[in-house]
């Protein structure tokens, strides 16, 4: 790969580079890169808007992850929160904090898993900031979308009897990440080491390239059923779980037997003596949906591919459990990732 | 001060405690924190989106800055953007990496001075997202504000003939920062050290509580001019002189003797032995406004109090270039703060 400092490019330099011939795929784009602001029009929806900051040291590590899977995810968690409304996301602005032992080759290959996910979901680049940075690599994303009048979906619209719905399988990320700091520790000191992952890629790869449930969001849609809550799975399935509970004044029942998770999933957990429910229920970073439906969806929303029921919202007085396979109760406690610990 | 450690709270609980009682000030706020996005409705406009990442150590040094002149001056640079489209700022999203050094105590004091700008520039505060840094505070901020329709102002569209005009004075901001630093290198090794400012107030004022030129867009809409092309002034005034020439495809004259310096500015220059010129033309942090009227618009424009018409807009091939008091012709040149040398 070629090595070229990004001060011999400057400020301005380095944006035109990375921000070279982007396309524009959404209507709703009117001015991108290049102005004080980007502008957009929104005459017909509401607007979404959602923003994360991703701090090296913090969020990721780069001995293990590839610029161009972290530029890709950076953006993904970013559409997820958009899907999280039952919207759409349409433009998101980047800005860049960056070292200075960051090329510019480097910094194109971050941007270019930027612009992958955004090809792949349909998002326009529209602005951002680029900056140098004392330390790390930080990354601040902003996504705006749409979603039809009346049609974004709320943390606190849950009510008693609704069913509690995930999608896909949880605890995977998080085990790709127990995975990768293995296979880091392991090579310490060694030369030409080889990370193994063998029988275990579906863990690496939900860990360092997660998608947003977009298709969900589509299949939800065609079925014409909105959720009366819904929001994505990032901290944990518990922590995430008593937020709806909270905002939307409810208690709740989940069945441990029916919360859904992969089999590369369980064998990592027994790898490492850990326990497979607190995995997926406390494991961050799965970016699966979690949703509640009127009792009397149950059959269409157990026909959607992808989708689970995994218990029941019950009122608020009864508090938030896991009936476990023995038939006993287990209150749920938010024991997600805290970034602030 | 009380001393409350973060960690003490965890994230909800300091976003909670940040965020109590926000106000909603715009009809366009439909939902604020607490969801995976906010959620923002423009029927009738065109919408405003820009972005601006602060890293402690390479925009801001907390041995001087006071973490609510801080909040303050995050906040209104990202207003003078919108305002520099035509714009009016309507929300904001903070997200904040705080390294474990600071408590509860000083990102109350932080987000005070984010509050404080948003409850005088009508702004509100729909969402964001905090953690732990390794790398000292961070700041970003994304900033939502609207245009009625074919209002937005952009950097391309000045012409030949047009008039080129700033508001307030310049270097202002820059000659404090150096008597900031100055007062630093001073105080260093030394006990209960107090700074001297005296006579120099306005200039500390200008680096460290800037405000945006909402004053302007509102006397130029009154006295019914819209500008040909617009900017504020964050990165000198050659510099963003010359990205209005590049986008629109014109050259430039301006006067030496017409660019407008406050006294205590030129007192600065010439008690640090520096040229005065350079530093009114590529001081940044100014956040005056830059912008192109037609010629017709003369009279009108003189008359707004803290406007000043500098110079003018030419053809392209006559480059772009400063005419000094003694009638030479200097090339301008973009030699403002560069963020990523």
């Amino acid at each position: 790969m070629q090595s070229t400092e990004i001060s011999s490019l400057g400020e301005f330099g380095l944006i035109n580079r990375l921000t070279a011939n982007l396309p524009r795929v959404n209507q709703s784009t009117i001015y991108g890169v290049g102005d004080d602001a980007a502008v957009i029009n929104y005459p017909e929806t509401d607007v979404l808007v959602t923003t994360d900051l991703l701090l090296e040291g913090v969020h990721f590590d780069l001995t293990y992850v590839p610029l161009r899977h972290l530029g890709y995810k950076a953006a993904v968690v970013n559409f997820s929160d958009i899907y999280a409304m039952n919207g759409r996301p349409r433009q998101i602005t980047v800005s860049l904090g960056i070292s200075k032992r960051f090329t510019v080759e480097h910094i194109e290959e971050l941007y270019a898993g930027i612009r992958l996910a955004c090809e792949i979901y349909g998002v326009d680049i529209v602005g951002g900031d680029t900056t140098s940075s004392r330390q790390g690599l930080v990354i601040s994303i902003t996504c705006i979308g749409d979603a039809a009048k009346g049609d974004a979906v709320y943390r606190n619209g849950a009510a008693d009897t609704d069913l509690i719905c995930v999608s896909g399988d949880l605890g995977a990320a998080y085990m790709g990440l127990q995975l990768l700091e293995r296979e880091k520790a392991a090579s310490t000191g060694q030369r030409d080491f080889t990370p193994d992952f063998h029988g275990k890629e579906y863990l690496v790869e939900r860990q360092l390239k997660p998608e947003a449930r977009k298709d969900i969001i589509e299949e939800l849609k065609k079925a014409a059923i909105k959720p009366t809550a819904m929001m994505d799975i990032s901290d944990g399935l518990s922590s995430e779980l008593l937020h709806i509970c909270k905002q939307s004044k409810t208690g709740c029942r989940i069945y441990e037997d029916r919360i859904p998770i992969d089999y590369q999933t369980a064998i990592m957990a027994e790898e490492l003596g850990m326990n497979l429910v607190t995995a997926a229920l406390n494991g961050g970073e799965d970016y699966e949906l979690l949703f509640t439906v009127p009792l009397h969806t149950h059959d269409i929303v157990e026909r959607i591919s992808g989708v689970k029921v995994i218990g029941y919202i019950t009122k608020e007085d009864l508090g938030c459990a896991m009936i476990t396979r023995d038939g006993n109760e287990i209150t749920l406690r938010a024991q997600g990732w805290n970034p602030l610990a």
